[in-house]
């Protein structure tokens, strides 16, 4: 293990997210809110802690898939550890596992809060916590790449480990592009949203958190409400950016170099779009069969689109809907957006291979000796990519198990507890009853909640990096 | 397909099917029920349709894996098709589809029952009830191979597509004596808890009645408060035989011809055993604390060994108990017996090696060129077989959730669809809520009930049949 160079790695990070909590520094400036000193003290921490192990050259350049795992769990746990002082100096979140949990929620784009009034937080607060979904949707390691000096070997074993999806892929054939392309696209879309809300009478200062939350899928509001107060213009907006948010970005990639043939042939974008669509129709027709079916339509439309995309915002408390509604909603949790998305969940194309695998199985079980490849947008899967995606099923299945097990000590009902976990683990924010789109996640015990923010970190870093992490293998000489 | 000699197979299963409801009609002889004339008019049925099947001789002996599949599938339909119909006849079960329920939950071992009133059906129906548990248990193909003047070929596809358990295997060279040594042990054990049963002071019918449902992990109780009402020792006992009739009974065989070291070195009976004590030590700490320590160790073992094995008897209505013992025992639902049992579920070899290939990957993932073979019992696991495990665990997930949504119309609360489903496809019987221990499936839609009814049978065959038989390309010159 190289820990020379990790240590390096978290050096960048640190320095990174000093200069990103200059943003709501100026918000308290702008409202003269007394809570930005504590944003203050923890930027002078983090360079404290960050600037000398930035100087501090790494001895070796050795760099493997082992070391962008580890780099990637541990930025990601330092900089969780770093963004949740602010809650806690300012004593807007007084006890420390419950800001943790609060920014770990942000940053991993899961949306779940402890909280249960967001509205007496000050301006500056709830902006660092919607900003913090912002840089965890796209990951701020692939934001470091776009300015680290670094070399190409490093850099994708640090996108390949951040990045979801079974097959990252490079754009152009330089990292450093492909990162800075992947956040042009992704800033622009942004601003794009904030323009479409305030159009629609959205306050501003709504329509930039509201944007930062559905870009990264996030789903952090800041009305106790959270979507159901605004305009039916402006949650149509929200519903079409969040499905926006969950397609692969490599298709508007090929989309804005003009290859529009090859974009629109996405296997996963028109499963995607299907499931979608079919889960819409399910949930509209279920909820309030065919009379005032485009005032359901648009409901069923917003809650589908909120969580197929693990974000996680809310027009309707759905806890009250009909069983059929919510099983729709609970599995579509685990489907989740398209991989190289900002989205979480299993993803679209997983599903896709497995359903594939199952069928060849099958075929095999009958004709004995038909040989199949898998085939995925016409490209071969590699053995190696399968095994991968039947171990990480296995793996997020045994997390998920093991993690209700744990939580159920604190002795919520059943559906709280697995919907609690599938919520988290798929970074999408509310889950049911106790922790329903109504509800928060304060009840739980520091245990639990310790076990639910292992989930949100392995359900936005696919759950590898900190296997890798946690593996008396990968510290052993 | 070779249609001529599935219909054969039929042919032969329709005729045993009648030789045994011969029993029934015993019972009701002693006991003079009128009830027994129903399976006298079913008998007369089974072999107007199944002796002209059994004496038209196949025209083609060809007979692949596609042929044992789709025999099993379509026998065990058949056989339950038929055998549901003396409770109909009988009015005893009036609604044909409950009936329908009621036998392939007794064929399959499941347990779950329709009924609320059990002490209502006369003796030969209990009987019937109990006896179906025993042939689904080892399998009634397995049956019919001791007897059948078939050739090795087709047996082991029909014992393959038959028995539990990633790798069926043979125990000496010939698959008829396979299978009788396997019904002699059956048996054998079967009269053994009978005898200690009776020597607690149980009533014979109840002694014959319990064992059967024991040896087959069914867990059909004759009394409504299932196995409440018996003594500590008879509980015990039966705690004892449901965890005796989980383990592989290649072991036994093991055993019988003196090979105890190749017999006690089974990783699978082992991580059996950790798990069982595990589950029992937590639920009780869980129930109890400290005090009355004995007692709950008795309760708990019960319910985990009832649980586990997939049996489903009850002591004691464990949907009262905490969220953390409810949960482990929902957990333990999937885990299952072991392969070569007569449980149901996952099965704990498949877990093992499900757990393998996830710490293979990661040592992958870890050293980029250590290439590890994974091995079980010290064999190396066939690359086919971790596929197939694989593939196994995928459509069990996606007909676990399609199951769920399915019954979701019918709108009762989450945690009954979960745990109905969890019960049914894991052969299991009870679950939470409205079809816990106290409750029972009877208010499903038949709807529901066949999406159930699939499960049980996509459950208790391993799933593969059921898909072969469904796939369009099974059928498809």
């Amino acid at each position: 293990m190289n820990k020379s160079v990790i240590l390096h790695v978290i050096g960048w990070i640190l320095t990174v997210e000093a200069a990103f909590m200059l943003l709501p520094c100026i918000v308290a400036v702008i409202y003269k809110e007394q809570s930005g000193f504590s944003f203050l003290i923890t930027i002078a921490l983090c360079l404290l802690i960050g600037i000398p192990l930035l100087l501090h050259k790494p001895k070796e350049k050795k760099f493997f898939s082992k070391e962008g795992f580890v780099s990637v769990a541990l930025s990601w746990i330092v900089m969780s550890i770093m963004g949740a002082l602010p809650f806690y100096f300012s004593k807007e979140i007084p006890h420390y596992v419950d800001a943790l949990f609060e920014v770990i929620s942000g940053f991993t784009t899961t949306g779940s809060s402890i909280l249960s009034d967001v509205e007496a937080l000050s301006y500056c607060m709830i902006f660092w916590r919607s900003f913090t979904h912002w840089l965890g949707g796209m990951g701020i390691l692939v934001f470091i790449l776009t300015i680290l000096p670094i070399t190409g070997g490093e850099s994708m074993h640090l996108l390949r480990a951040e990045s979801p999806g079974p097959t990252p892929e490079k754009l152009v054939p330089r990292i450093k592009s492909t990162s800075k392309i992947l956040y042009t696209i992704y800033l622009g879309m942004t601003i794009l949203q904030i323009i479409l809300l305030v159009l629609g009478q959205m306050p501003f200062f709504d329509a930039v958190t509201i944007s930062m939350g559905t870009a990264g899928t996030g789903g952090f509001a800041i009305k106790n409400s959270s979507i159901a107060s605004y305009s039916i213009y402006n949650q149509n907006i929200i519903t079409v950016f969040m499905i926006l948010f969950g397609v692969n970005f490599n298709i508007y990639y090929l989309i804005l170099i003009g290859k529009f043939k090859n974009a629109f042939k996405s296997e996963e974008l028109r499963y995607y779009l299907f499931i979608i669509f079919s889960a819409i129709m399910m949930i509209a027709i279920n909820l309030g069969g065919i009379t005032h079916f485009t005032h359901f339509i648009q409901v069923s439309a917003f809650q589908v689109a909120s969580i197929i995309t693990t974000t996680g915002y809310a027009t309707i408390d759905f806890n009250t809907w009909p069983t059929f509604s919510k099983t729709i909603l609970v599995f579509i949790m685990f489907v989740g957006a398209c991989a190289g998305s900002t989205g979480g969940g299993i993803k679209v194309s997983r599903i896709i291979i497995m359903l594939k695998s199952l069928k060849k199985e099958l075929s095999y079980l009958i004709h004995k000796r038909s040989i199949k490849v898998i085939r995925f947008d016409n490209n071969k899967v590699a053995h190696e990519t399968l095994r991968s995606i039947n171990v990480y099923f296995i793996s997020y299945m045994i997390i998920f198990a093991a993690s209700i097990i744990g939580i159920s000590i604190d002795d919520f009902d059943f559906a709280t507890n697995v919907t609690a976990v599938a919520a988290t683990l798929n970074n999408i924010g509310p889950g049911l009853e106790i922790v329903g789109p109504a509800g928060n996640f304060g009840g739980f015990t520091d245990f639990s909640k310790i076990i639910l923010i292992f989930d949100m970190l392995a359900g936005r870093l696919e759950i590898f990096p900190m296997l890798v992490l946690l593996a008396p293998g990968t510290w052993r000489k």
